[in-house]
């Protein structure tokens, strides 16, 4: 990484004396990724000037990896020639990524520029539902004839213009455009010249249609350790590939979205500096406020069992530490069980050996934190006394290991009826843990000390 | 996925007719990853009937594929040739991670039947410490030399045997095997036959050093959209490359790594029902202990007010909602910045701006909990008089604002110090604004009401 050290400075200095000699061999030489890092830091009007003077292949790619808000400004800044040369190297799912996050004013006037060919491609892309495969397939795959030789195809691959350096499969369809074959581009290297695509192309095809889920296309690729794989649309017809990179944002996007969702934030897929206040508040306090109401479940039960509870001393006081294990208990067990439910390594019909499993490790976590309590409260609560202190502990055991119980079958339950379970990970299950460990200890104190 | 339908019971018919042709054609043509599965699914026997039937390179392949505990059953099934064939078929990286896996005796046994050669570069790659680049780039790489012609090239490629099919890239190196350059092996279908490589080949190189951590080469991939990223040894020579099967791998396990911690389990990368109960004890109970031990500080701390709370009526009723409250809002913080400091959307030195953020969305979340919550007291919970619940809701309005700052202060400062800030979501930041909740409660109470 010798080169990564041109310096925006640098950059601005070409820009001011119009250097457009030595900017050309430094968009050339220099990695385009490390470039339009720096082009992002460039006021607009140098930026513009690197956008007119460069050529439109090297401006497109800068172009798709600049962030939203920058592309908003370039193409507001643009004559309509000059967008629809933009988008003529653009390939079609980076234009409907921008597309996705754009205010409508530019998405009109970037649809009004656009080819007409292009423009119903772009629109029905667009028209795809947000995380399916058709929303993030690239259209620009590359086709084959199966009665070509490795020889004319690999001519006919060097014909070809604008295709994505990501793209590892060719694919292979009949008179009706249904696919029947495929082949690693890579493959054509090894080949006889001479060989018939029909041949050696692979016909045990792995591929997903535009109305699946794009995680689905992220499990088939990790699964069968492909980097690319076609989409086939209602029709039946390839329609689009996927390849690895989108995968790999599909993956990164997925657990973002889980992790958000098992702490009580309504996921969003905006970088967090990007994302305003308010859209912040919005995901943010629904959860808190149905929690807050849910809480008046053990606030109620408290409020009728005070005047009993206070009879006996310390009582109360141990009421926020059972909540705590319980709740602690419970989300470890349900983060598990979401986890391996979304990398796949659980079937919902594998319940029983979860309970199984589960069941034992609650006994062994129960019966620990019951045994650790009564020492804890001995020696740091020595005014507590030990018929109470035994209750407590005996009211830990049971919660912690009710609470995995509940833990490891909500998420569970949630697949079977077709809800995601990473909302049931995380607050939901505090707050049902919560009352079922204040009912415990109710119970336990009620039948042995009131 | 028309072929994806051949049962095991097909296959088991097969072995018992010794129908060996039918059995050849049947994994050629079908995907060898379903292949795998069915073969899972086969007891010692029939296994090994496939295993001594099939040809080196497929069995080779099948066996990758397979779950550890059948990998391990096999080895101890096999003659010390037939280990050795079989390894003479697989890629280092696949050797290494069962090799990781496998109890001691086995590891011996597979050790003792490599040859010398390949013996010493498994032994190299097993002392990388686990999770670092060298532990999961594959060696077989190919390199070119900067000499010779795109047909020379391509010549020497079709002689070389065992290439991953995932590696997407050659590399050039010079006399003394330091990385050069490197070209697509896509890209050599569409260059000329007698351009020099030297003049096509990419200098500007993107690479990782064998120490490094997995997740810089995941994060590199990621950045720089490429399918495979070499990997330099301590001396500056070319050792490796990582391909983006592998990397997609990491991902994953780096989210997983992030969830467990956010849940306070300490992370594993076994799969859920591959993993022993007393493993997964021992995963849990560390953080449920510390947690119940920090709960001594609320107990204390109640304990010492009990006498004053209960003088007002249902005061210590509000605790749990306001703990939960608390650590709700906290979690959510916790969360997303340390997911977004994973995901490098946020640098350390964004700390001012996401104080600025967090604070107003804390005075937001803040203002809304406390109003509702005077209302569902006055709705639900009517014996509580207006005093005590205006009291009640300036509390949750404090504390949701403190939890949310103290939220995203903590990752922030964990990054700082070097440690892991998914360590600082979750438990550890709920028993701390449980103590800071509790102390707000009593400080307003006594101000106000007692």
């Amino acid at each position: 990484m010798e080169n990564r050290n041109v310096t925006v400075e640098q950059l601005k200095d070409l820009i001011h004396h119009k250097n457009v000699q030595e900017l050309r061999r430094m968009f050339n030489d220099y990695n385009i990724v490390d470039m339009s890092e720096l082009v992002d830091q460039l006021d607009m009007n140098e930026a513009l000037f690197i956008f007119k003077t460069l050529k439109k292949n090297v401006t497109s790619e800068i172009f798709s990896y600049l962030p939203h808000d920058k592309q908003e400004d370039l193409i507001q800044s643009f004559t309509g020639p000059e967008i629809q040369e933009m988008l003529d190297n653009l390939y079609s799912d980076d234009i409907v990524d921008f597309m996705e996050e754009m205010p409508a004013n530019i998405v009109k006037r970037v649809l009004q520029n656009i080819k007409p060919a292009r423009r119903a491609e772009i629109n029905k892309l667009l028209n795809y539902r947000e995380d399916s495969c058709g929303s993030i397939m690239n259209t620009n795959y590359i086709t084959l004839k199966r009665n070509e030789t490795v020889l004319q195809s690999i001519e006919r691959l060097r014909r070809l213009k604008n295709i994505d350096r990501a793209l590892g499969y060719a694919y292979i369809t009949d008179t009706k455009r249904e696919l029947i074959g495929s082949i690693s581009l890579k493959q054509l290297l090894y080949l006889n010249d001479d060989d018939k695509i029909e041949d050696t192309m692979d016909t045990d095809l792995v591929y997903v249609h535009t109305n699946d889920e794009q995680e689905k296309a992220a499990q088939l690729v990790q699964k069968y350790d492909i980097s690319t794989i076609p989409v086939i649309n209602d029709e039946g017809k390839l329609a689009g590939a996927i390849t690895y990179d989108d995968i790999i944002d599909v993956i990164h996007e997925e657990a973002t979205e889980d992790i958000h969702k098992m702490s009580g934030v309504q996921p969003t897929d905006e970088p967090y500096l990007e994302t305003g206040v308010l859209s912040m508040y919005k995901h943010r306090i629904v959860w808190l406020l149905v929690l807050m109401i849910g809480a008046t479940f053990t606030g109620n039960i408290l409020m009728i069992f005070e005047e009993k509870l206070s009879t006996v001393a310390y009582l109360t006081v141990f009421v926020p530490m059972l909540m705590d294990a319980a709740g602690n208990a419970g989300n470890q067990s349900s983060t598990m069980i979401t986890r391996a439910l979304a990398l796949g390594e659980l079937k919902i019909n594998d319940i029983f050996k979860v309970w199984f499993k589960e069941f034992r490790v609650a006994i062994l976590c129960g019966v620990t934190m019951g045994v650790v309590n009564f020492f804890r409260v001995l020696i740091f609560m020595g005014m507590v006394d030990i018929e109470t202190s035994i209750v407590i502990s005996v009211t830990v055991m049971c919660t912690v290991m009710v609470a995995k119980l509940i833990g490891c079958t909500l998420p569970m339950i949630a697949v079977k009826l077709g809800f995601d379970p990473a909302v049931m990970a995380g607050p939901l299950i505090t707050t049902l843990v919560d009352v079922v460990a204040l009912l415990i200890y109710l119970g336990l104190a009620s039948f042995f000390l009131l």
